[in-house]
């Protein structure tokens, strides 16, 4: 399926079924409404899946984009290029963070090179999703970071990892992303859609002091100033220009994963950015999409308030690769299983009316 | 194991093992803290086992403790005492909140009738731990809701449980109980030992209007009045004459728990009372316990902020049962594996040192 195509079949949640998960969540036994957060996420997912109950999104499938930024020319970040190239061949064997919290999830992992800056060793190029579009954005504060055709091409395969990982089985997709230098990008184009000066969205990512974060916000700032006509031009000319392939890659992910009728499970400040792409180009992709854990970064809060989404999970974390989401996925199950298994009042004889 | 060789029994955390833990963290391929709490519930995991990497706290296992309340009488609840044994009956036969949230998380559940009023069918007692030690307790608000030594027994009751599910292969316990008209007696016990006025910490349970939410602040703080000299006499006293017989069960489980080594994960403010209990009877016993989820109710952020505990979730659960703790299990269990699993610097090969 191809962008357009997943873009065009994006449809509303499905309200009678929504209905009916409200109405159902009332007949269990339980005090109404006592379930919290987790009877909001089961309705959620029964207008997602246009059933209820709703069928358990299991298993997960996780895409971890990978891309390098020319922005890091500009030293906006405390990690070298290179360790997107390390870390792509850590996600291959295993060894990462989000490998083993999605294993525990019950996940797959899919890595996905949309966009590295270096050579793949033969092994690793094994176990990865050779999409690469070009070797690194260039540095986005000299000039586009991408041309139109090269952000076009990563929205396509954003869009059509989604399907494939759907047709394989997946029932829920988790937004991954690996790339140094990617939360500059991400900020850009956060404060580009929300108006939100370069400095309350631009944090210090995997680790910056004072200094460079006050370098890094000028860098934004002035970025916002360069590519002002392509932010003015709509979406599609901002995420070129400011964004990163990895971020277009999950913006077409996004869009992926909300045709094919999934809930899309978003993770920090990456993803929250690719979201705002996603609802521009496709609108109503954000309504089919659950944010798993809020980002400390400023911009994921400034994201998701324009998004009107809000977390599940506050745990801190700032580390991406879609390791919040992971964490909150035995969360949404559980809010499918509630629905699916709870005996209602009459089935388990309890007395359901206040006996006031 | 009888309560008192439990309490001997609680040792602090292990502060070598949590020094590992530390650095191993820092050794892992990712920014060092970029994994929030996981990386303080990781350390505190090794902490509790004594060892680094942590055994992964899997599988759980979740004691529902039931027991009535004669407080009822006063008005207090929203639901008849009929729903305690209709309820239990619903643990009994899977359908309840807290059986489909363990079944998601592996977690096996026990249903302990340590003071139900009513009698119990024969094919739901064939299902359930009887340790009935008396059926419902006395009411509060007239005189001690327990002798002495039926507090005791209940104690007991709770260190046999967790020892005995220890011994049946739990890696983890986790807090559940169900009594209609408890939050009436676990409002008590916070406001008694947290010095709090019952205004403070009287919450809606299970859902009262705002009339009977000020009768039930007011049939506390007479029950404050009228037991002032047990709870002047000690915890064990206070207990006795404001607390429930599940609340007792709960705080001999904690003891229990963190006797055998095993992580305990506390639920909503039922168990947050039990465990300022505990923590008195057997000091320690906190620090090896986690809580799960942030009960609305004002009594358990009272009892947690008195116990310096902060809750990994905060879904706006309302139920009880363990209902929030067993959506917990999943962020424990991948605390511990992310100290098992992940890969150092060194072993991914990845570049490690900040380049400044």
């Amino acid at each position: 399926m191809s962008f357009a195509e997943a873009a065009a079949a994006v449809r509303p949640l499905d309200g009678a079924a929504m209905a009916a998960a409200r109405a159902r969540h009332d007949r269990l036994t339980k005090p109404p409404g006592s379930l919290g957060r987790l009877e909001a996420v089961g309705v959620h997912l029964a207008g997602i899946a246009g059933a209820c109950p709703p069928p358990v999104p299991a298993p997960a499938a996780v895409a971890v984009f990978a891309g390098d930024h020319g922005v890091v020319a500009e030293g906006v970040t405390a990690w070298p290029s290179e360790v997107t190239v390390q870390m792509v061949a850590n996600f291959a064997a295993g060894g990462a963070a989000v490998n083993v919290l999605a294993r525990a999830a019950g996940a797959r992992v899919v890595v996905v090179d949309v966009g590295v800056a270096a050579p793949l060793p033969a092994p690793v190029l094994a176990q990865v999703w050779a999409r690469r579009i070009r070797p690194g954005t260039a540095n986005l504060a000299k000039g586009p970071a991408m041309t139109p055709a090269e952000c076009e091409a990563a929205l396509e395969v954003g869009a059509s990892v989604a399907a494939e990982l759907v047709a394989g089985g997946a029932r829920a997709l988790v937004t991954g992303e690996m790339g140094i230098g990617n939360t500059t990008a991400a900020a850009a184009l956060i404060a580009a859609w929300t108006g939100r000066p370069a400095a309350q969205v631009v944090g210090p990512g995997a680790g910056l002091d004072d200094a460079r974060l006050a370098h890094k916000i000028g860098v934004v700032a002035a970025a916002l100033e360069l590519h002002g006509d392509a932010i003015a031009a709509g979406p599609r000319a901002a995420l070129a220009a400011l964004g990163g392939l990895e971020i277009a890659a999950l913006a077409g992910f996004c869009v992926g994963g909300a045709a094919a009728g999934v809930p899309v499970v978003v993770d920090g400040v990456i993803a929250d950015a690719a979201l705002l792409a996603a609802e521009q180009l496709a609108p109503g992709t954000a309504a089919r999409c659950l944010a798993g854990h809020r980002s400390p970064e400023p911009g994921a809060s400034a994201a998701l308030a324009a998004l009107g989404m809000d977390p599940l999970l506050d745990l801190g974390l700032r580390l991406g690769e879609g390791s919040g989401a992971c964490l909150a996925l035995p969360v949404i199950v559980a809010a499918a299983r509630i629905l699916g298994e709870m005996a209602t009042f009459g089935e388990a004889g309890v007395s359901g009316a206040d006996p006031d």
